[in-house]
Order: C-alpha cells, then structure tokens, then sequence
C-alpha cells in the first residue's frame, strides 16, 4: 500500500470554493476506481488557500492507472489553473 | 477530528536509519496517547532523505496535549537536529 500526500497552494485571487467544486467532482469519480483506498481533499485550518489531497493506493500500478484516468486528464489541469504551487509526495509506512 | 502532516527533509550527511530510529520512539509513545487515532511514520518512496508524519487527532486539543508531552518535549528536539527543512500543516477533510 502507498500513500500520496498532494498539496496545493491557490492563487491569491482564486476563491477556495471554486477549487473545492471541481476537486469533489474528481473525489467522487476517483472513489470509485479500481485500486483507490481512501482519497480525500482536506483544507488547512489555518490558511484557506492550502488544499491537501491525501490518498492511498493499493500499489503503484493503480496511481499509474489513476494519473491515466479520464477524470484526472479532464480535472487536473483545471486544478492546476488556480494554484500558485504543488508538491506531490508518495510514501510507505515505515513499521 | 483533524490531520496533521509533518514533513522533513533530512541533512545531506544523515543516515535515515538514525531518524527511524528515533522517530519510532516517538510513534510508540504517541500512539498511547488520549485523543491519538492515528500516527505513523512514513519515508518518500524516490527520496529516502524525506519523511512525513502523518498524524489524526480527536480534536486540536489532543494536538495540544501531544506538543507538551514529556516524548514530544524530549525527542523533537533530536529529530530537528537531522532536518535541513521541515513544514507542518493542519488539516480538516472537506466533505
């Protein structure tokens, strides 16, 4: 199992509704792929404008699958449009 | 309930080994802790100089209670001084 930590930070001129309304449409469809443990799009408390997807996977072969997916290739780069920055991690626990 | 996602990137001349090690302590300790769900360590699986705790907490107060325990107070210290950089977020899901 892997676990995928995507953060986000929006423009200053972005409205973090706007955001969140595309990010649920990719949430809901990527619930129901194959491979997908948990996905979830979280805001920091703090700062607005800091979104986090935080995910888990059952192997690397259903990210691939996911990065190739319809509704990644539709809604990522509308996501991309509103950020200022990103970074994307994948991690596995150490036990 | 919140999230926490603590990451670092450790000092060039830092064997991770040494980090696990230390960080293991911590997560043994914490996961006894009242208002801890979950708390575990996990390493980037491209770059093995970078770790993030990832962390969920019954509420901030919990939080507060983990920053002020006697394993926090004794091992955070040690765990700085392996970090070139470090950033830590809080986080609620968006439903």
């Amino acid at each position: 199992m892997i676990k995928v930590v995507a953060k986000a930070k929006l423009k200053s001129d972005v409205n973090p509704e706007d955001y969140i309304m595309l990010a649920k449409e990719l949430v809901a469809e990527t619930r129901k792929e194959n491979g997908c443990l948990y996905y979830a799009l979280h805001q920091d408390i703090k700062d607005p404008a800091i979104f986090t997807m935080l995910e888990e996977w059952e192997d690397e072969k259903a990210l691939e699958q996911h990065n190739q997916s319809a509704h990644m290739v539709r809604i990522l780069p509308e996501l991309k449009k509103l950020r200022e920055s990103g970074e994307l991690n994948i991690y596995r626990e150490i036990k």
